[in-house]
């Protein structure tokens, strides 16, 4: 098989697309000298998705289950067709590739970290094991890596659970700390900071030099919860949709660094408002929209760098996993998140 | 009246929101200190807002004048509850409050540089001038500038409609240089290269020292225009929302700073793709989808900084102009592309 690195070469139709827009992908177990090939532990399906099946089908776990494997059989990959999302995978390395650069061998136990949206996949068991009741969805098959897919060994020294949650989320650590590091003691303001990815980012920017830190929630619970982790210098209240609220909530003259991992629309204006003339403001939430936030800094007038999240950077899962294991506050809050 | 710099005064519904945000504004014209009045000459409505006006109505030109008038009346400005877009306007500043920070004075022609959509705007003579055929409206009536609002004088030599085209895309060229300076002699792709914020982002490459511009473009018409007018070192032709060509047209390694100006839906993958890792990618385009930009980078294994384009930036009308004034290629361009 001629494979190419982005996976064109599994795009069954329409032809010449990118994996993560094709209608059906080919999960051909034989694999190129490039990719590897995974056996199946577990799928996690995105939590939209699961919520969108669970809705369509009244709860009804049979049905669920049913149109999961329907989806996967007909697509070639987990990718529900209304909310356009995936998940990851939990499995064991069957065979690598000569060729393949992503240092897997056969035996290691690993997670992707790509889309199963981009991800062939073939099950077996008919998911047999699969109670439909939840997002873990225990799967026999196997799934299909190619050679810029991204995957991590499940460290042995953490439950799967753990190290899942905190590999869906470790782009937010990793580009904080970039943006922070790039500039010398700036104040860093976090919008959602008791959340998985707010608590990294706020470990990631103390760690890249942050001067002063400012964990802004959006009720006293949360607060508590922040403050008795001290992963933030101040710990602030506001509705991140009221942009006012906001603004005033972390002082004037705005943060340099404001990182927004909160998962509601239109907190767009308030991050921008929140934010000192030069700084940067950092979207991590997949409800941003990208016309508020560029009409918004215009009507504003407001001076300021704004990222899109990017989900990847290097060595990014190993950070986010350095930064659970050595900071108590974010093990605390991971541990009761990932129990709730 | 007391009066915020953002305009918080003038919103009557809901309360505590900011004026883009509001149903209402209040157009009074008695203004704050830090308020700036501004006689209406000329309103340019937004060119999506006037196709859904013309659409709605079946091109019918008193319907469309009666539309546009019961929003003023109705909102206290031209924001379009459809398309949520609003546009620009000419006028002549009538009253400075001393307080103002914009550098106006009375009798001073200028441009409004902030939208419609939260601008404060009565209108006094019914638009009885406008025929309804066109999103270029001569109105009586007044404006009203709050103290972060941005507005531009005319420039005596050029015509009005040249300087608003440029003044209209002004934010393109600014964030270009300051992202094409902080490298070191990048390669500069543009998409969308032979259209009016694309001819400016290559000027501006160019003047902020890129060692090689490409300009991307959909079809030969365009690319002949692209090569009369002289802005790239490379022209090239790819559909942008086809991710493997537009990477293939670029070429390897991707281009260091990759600049999105074509206005079409899914040119987020291409963008990416054709980004050399550690590469940026400024997306100016409102039809760019921060989820397919944020998950696209991600499945891509994708090491690249987003930037979601800034209308504003500090001097942005005075760079745009003095590269219409001092480059023959985007003068070129522009006179082409106003006239048609």
């Amino acid at each position: 098989m001629n494979s190419s690195p982005v996976g064109l070469h599994r795009v069954l139709e329409p032809p010449g697309v990118l994996p993560q827009a094709a209608r059906r992908l080919d999960p051909d177990p034989r694999i190129a000298e490039d990719e590897v090939r995974v056996r199946l532990e577990r799928l996690n399906l995105d939590a939209a998705s699961y919520r969108q099946l669970h809705t369509a089908h009244d709860g009804d776990p049979d049905a669920i289950r049913a149109e999961v494997l329907q989806i996967i059989r007909t697509r070639g990959k987990m990718h529900n067709p209304v909310t356009g999302s995936g998940g990851m995978l939990i499995g064991v390395v069957d065979e690598a590739g000569p060729k393949s650069p992503l240092g897997l061998a056969p035996g290691m136990r690993i997670a992707t970290l790509v889309s199963l949206t981009l991800t062939p996949l073939h099950i077996t068991d008919d998911l047999r094991r699969w109670d439909g009741r939840g997002e873990q969805v225990p799967a026999e098959g196997h799934a299909i890596l190619f050679a810029r897919s991204i995957a991590a060994e499940l460290p042995a020294d953490l439950p799967a659970g753990l190290s899942l949650a905190v590999m869906d989320v470790c782009g937010a650590p990793a580009l904080t700390h970039r943006v922070v590091a790039a500039r010398t003691a700036p104040v860093v303001a976090v919008i959602g900071a008791a959340g998985k990815s707010g608590s990294l980012a706020l470990a990631a920017a103390r760690r890249a030099g942050a001067a002063r830190t400012i964990g802004v929630v959006p009720f006293e619970a949360e607060a508590a919860r922040l403050r008795a982790a001290g992963l933030a210098d101040d710990v602030v209240i506001a509705d991140a949709r009221d942009p006012i609220a906001l603004a005033d909530a972390v002082g004037e003259p705005g943060a340099d660094v404001t990182v927004v991992c909160v998962d509601v629309p239109g907190c767009e204006h308030g991050a921008i408002l929140a934010t000192a003339a030069g700084g940067t403001v950092v979207f991590f939430s997949m409800a941003t929209s990208f016309s508020a936030a560029a009409l918004g800094a215009e009507g504003l007038a407001a001076d300021v760098t704004m990222l899109i999240g990017n989900g990847y950077a290097p060595g990014h899962a190993q950070m986010a996993l350095d930064l659970l294991r050595t900071e108590p506050g974010v093990a605390k809050i991971f541990k009761e998140r990932v129990e709730e």
